[in-house]
């Protein structure tokens, strides 16, 4: 399936993201030096050396539309897809004031979105070769969840809970809070909606054990090193099969990510992706006449 | 003047924030497993190896404060700070259910914006020894603008225009679209809001010219190398004195800023600051009673 | 644990809700006729003849407060608690204009919620008795369904996923879409949130086999009569033990609940607790003086 | 004329729904199942074995628009129309993972408002044969008051006021603030907007003679039997005539209507067509190919 | 009763209007140079010549919370009160900086409204001599209707309809739609809400017969002069006695005001109040130490 | 350059107001009287008889627009272009019961927008011909001053900063705060965007002298009356030449606008021409058939 984002769903944003750059008086210096009838033809081109991953470009061209809806916007290349550098992502013709409004705004969108993807894609690469999928966290930027978490899918990478309400992980202080393992999976399993897995925290093979005890969905692994993590799945894969999933979360980087890979675990939750990732550099640029 | 947020200026985002973290259900986790009369203490830490800088403090207390009134938040840190890892920044105390359900979204806005200011901290010790300033841009996250801005002012650096509409910056296609520099300097001179100053981008030295006839406030150098920049503040120097700063964007980064900081310019903005700041790692622990 | 609701996950809808009622004008009877500075003390009470269950209690509080913070709300039940005929359920005493001004949008709250957690009640009372759990569907009020899902809690009842984004439910089209249920199955089950199971719907035992091949989390008998319910209930239990819960949806009411539940399945899903629950009739009196 | 609904009337309500039901991650089934570029031809069809009445088609078409432009809605029904069971009232195609997303969203609107039109539908049809008219109350569900009162409309039943602020009902507590009858509607008759009625709330006849000396407009009988009712209407009727209309409110069902109707009174309000009035079963179907 | 504004009532449009003047970056003129610790006192005066009316107190001391809860704000009049020049309103004590961000804002909203309330309170006296009510209309700010109408209470004038959706007024092109002004008074009668009275816009004498045939509730005189309007309320009042309200609308001003109020109407509603009152200067001064 | 408003810019606006007059009922007079379905021809004149300014002409397109997107509306004036008495400014055409449903909201920003548009022209015609700008200052209606910003620019006037955000102005208190003038400008020049001039206001000639000595931008006269005007202006354009403007505030009026634009300042700011411009009369008419 393509990636896609529908248009109801991003209208907030985007309109608070145009009104963000345009303020009151709206930009300052266009207004009083481009007529608003004079029209141009432009394209989006990514400057980034290595193999980027494009993702937000259906919101650039919502953006585009919101902003003049006489613009012509036409993809050529679509969410997901690899760029080489110099790749024109679209076309945009129509009044030149309205295109240059827009620009910043798309811009800032695609750089952030494809940055994230492009990173998610670095780590997923190479951990798709072990059969370990690359998970994102609720590390976000605030506000931005949605979005980022849609670049980590463009990037190849999967989607861990949105927040604290569509997934159950159970941590140290909810174990002491109930008394113990046992009772914290019981009460939670009892009373959430059934539609949800239930994931347990462990920071050693004692801990572990208990969760498998409980008969839990999925066991975290809480920063744990390569031969910790090696031993701790061969237990649950040894007992518990495949209805167990072992992901592990904490301090794996593009340098140890293989090490991880290695350990026989299914996933990889990487807060860096959607934290910390860095911008790929988009131009707008103008067609001469 | 002490950094500050005041929490009018943030009630919205904050509350979109918590909104997403939560969703429909809230915690679903822990609502089942704490109750809300447990009470608990606890601290939020920097774990980063080098220096950091404190930014989002005010934010965090304001969330707290949103999800629970009866939480004491006790700031030990002030945004702007320099940060030494194992720092305590703050001490909540309160419902162990309300500080959970608050956790992250308060991490993610101290971890973001003390990216940013650590990272904008990085170059402006660099840049004021030279008394150069490093200015941020418009390539921000969008709707978090406001908050990235304020926290490259907690890192040392200064702000640029915050959108299109309260700066003038005149580029190639207004210069195009209005006939020549001349034509479009004096336009803008007498439409805009005279509060405003006047910035013309220039790519080369004969662009440089043209502008400095026009008697502009502000002149970029745009993507110019350092000798190339030195030479051209020099003749603004000369010709204009103090009277018109000059600004260098484009490809600065912390290897070659040295040799920017030494061209004789004024500023240097920077979107690296704002686009692509890696997140500062905090962590909030709880006092084991 | 307590069923409560946080002000700042509803103080949206009680906002809309106020400004519904009071418009621009506000209460054009009152503000006439009864000073602003009269104290009084009122109570609202349960007047249904049978036990009510009651439910939205921390709203009408944070009504009361919106309107008008010198209000002192004193709850004397709390949400999920079963109610006589006459009981009290919290005394408010402050200014009487405020007091009126808020009446009848604290008790639209009250009466809604507490019809879906007293109905709710009547279904899960019944389906406890053999390990039966009631859960509610996404047939809920347009913008209320937190609060319906809320007090369906309130009436011992279960929460179903919140909406389409936070729960996997394969129907018939999505079968034939994917090309059969295996491949929908796999497809999705690579895709989604690992946080979330995988529930199937299936219309006769042919289905049921195809779903059950492929290891679904959750079986959902879609519209079967209680005969074909405990033959599917039968086969799955005994092919899958308690790793694939069954669900069954459609049908189901006060009349037959109990053939329902003496089938074997896990859950019930019923509509009619949130889109067809009557209201439950409270009053706010003034204690006369 | 016919019932309508404009969109920019209900636009805040749909896509609060929609969001409601997405959340941040969209239809998280249909989404890794179905293309977006599959096409579908579908309609919705009224389950109901009683003659309902039909009430939010309009708001069901503004949603499918909403979430996807390219879809073709056709209305084969309108809004206060009867309908038989299987009486399909529109067609929709397009992309069935659009009409798949919008399907819940778009039958939660038509249930509900169905449920109530078809509710008032049976007071009022049988009220219209004494020339009774058959009102609304505030008693609504919070946000939905807008879309309730239309539904009444669309039933037969007429609208009392939207809410405290467009139209004057003087209670007891307003009367004894006031210090009696007489000047309580002195005092709001000078003040209120000239276009606004003054209705006033009787329990006795002897309360009836204060208001009717007062020349009130409007004189709601609060609770009383049949019997009073008609007494109560024979005194107002042949001592104001028809320039005062008598309201009744409370208690009024459809056991009692007509014994209510009998009384010689004009209007009666009934809290149950809003509160309580039970959902009415549609369902989307798609045309097999 | 006392005028009085709830914060409830005008809290989004206090939010809206400090954030219009703050933008992203704040008060930029005074974060640099006043630390958010200095307090001072200051007080808000009066510098009308002429007795101004005030209007929009309760809002200035809603703002100054709003920006910072440690103000400390005292009224020393309220709202409806006529003020002498150099009059003192309010003071307001704490952190300077918090004051003059709020300053401005406070001010526009007291200008503005006591603008409204001293216009009003111009005519409002002379058309009380005579027992005629001045009533305003919809010619207001948009968005700020609720209140400008709001201030032409404070002036001891009176509300008209708040919108269209709260009062009938029948004109030419609603007769000719529906045939006749018995057909149009009929149909509406038959269907608005209860509470509501009708009222026929006529141009002439032969209007003005049609209309009350109809035995309409309040007839408005369009744009007649005195002389007309005289002979029309004789008419009115002759037929139809205190049953039928006669409004006078169009051409009033101050000049001919007391000419319309000698012709026996009950009211005069003024679009000139709202549309074109000029401010009232009020100034916010520091208490120099 | 035309002035023009973009739908965008003024979308959340539009809605507002469309709803502030419309309500939860729309129009309770025309819905019972006038098909949807009957089509109609109108067109907006003016009827002012000294010549207005027009301004607001684009919104009241996109009202009509909002309201019902099959109404024709055509524009024969534009924002900006001076009227005469029974100047038709647009055409609308469709269905009578959308026009009469957004008539009144969009004549309400024409007449207020064009009120200011048409006073500010007023003070500009003057103030042109001594080459003296006339400026906006922050005194505007709340919510409103984006399009009472853009008013000013139709009437041929200049915009002074938006709000605190976009603008240096430093006042006596300010000056205190820091501890002398030169401080104060030191302090701010260092800190504030480089975008961004410096303003100081000034009461007599020391204060001048001061503030000139920082080689601050621009200056402001605060409340001298002509005599001491000229001899300031001359005093700054002797020392400092046209790098700094002179700006005078205060007192000035049609009657002695001359005279202050005779003294050799650059700009006048006038808070009449938004607080006080009184509105400009406009009329939707019917094309009779």
């Amino acid at each position: 399936m393509k990636n896609k984002i529908y248009k109801n769903e991003v209208l907030d944003i985007i309109r608070a993201a145009i009104s963000e750059d345009l303020g009151g008086y709206g930009d300052i210096t266009s207004k009083y030096l481009i007529s608003s009838d004079d029209k141009i033809s432009s394209y989006v081109i990514c400057k980034e050396k290595e193999g980027a991953v494009l993702s937000g470009l259906d919101i650039a061209c919502y953006i585009m539309e919101e902003i003049d809806a006489s613009l012509e916007f036409k993809k050529l290349k679509h969410d997901g897809q690899k760029l080489n550098c110099k790749d024109r992502i679209c076309t945009i013709n129509g009044p030149a004031l309205s295109i240059i409004k827009a620009e910043r705004t798309c811009l800032n969108f695609i750089q952030h979105m494809s940055g994230i993807a492009t990173i998610t894609n670095k780590f997923s690469t190479i951990a798709s070769r072990y059969n370990v999928k690359i998970a994102d966290t609720r590390k976000t930027k605030p506000l931005l969840r949605k979005l980022e978490k849609y670049a980590v899918l463009c990037g190849g990478g999967y989607n861990h809970r949105f927040g604290l309400f569509d997934g159950v992980l159970i941590k140290d202080n909810h174990i002491t809070a109930a008394g113990g393992v046992k009772k914290a999976v019981n009460k939670v399993r009892d009373k959430i909606p059934h539609s949800l897995k239930i994931e347990v925290e462990v920071k050693n093979l004692s801990e572990l054990k208990g969760a498998m005890s409980c008969k839990v969905d999925i066991i975290m692994l809480d920063n744990m090193d390569p031969k910790q993590a090696k031993e701790a799945a061969a237990i649950v894969k040894r007992e518990m099969g495949s209805s167990c999933l072992v992901e592990i979360s904490g301090n794996v980087n593009l340098n140890n990510l293989e090490d991880y890979c290695k350990t026989g675990i299914d996933l990889i939750s990487v807060g860096y992706i959607t934290h910390s990732a860095p911008a790929v550099d988009f131009s707008l640029e103008f067609v001469s006449s």
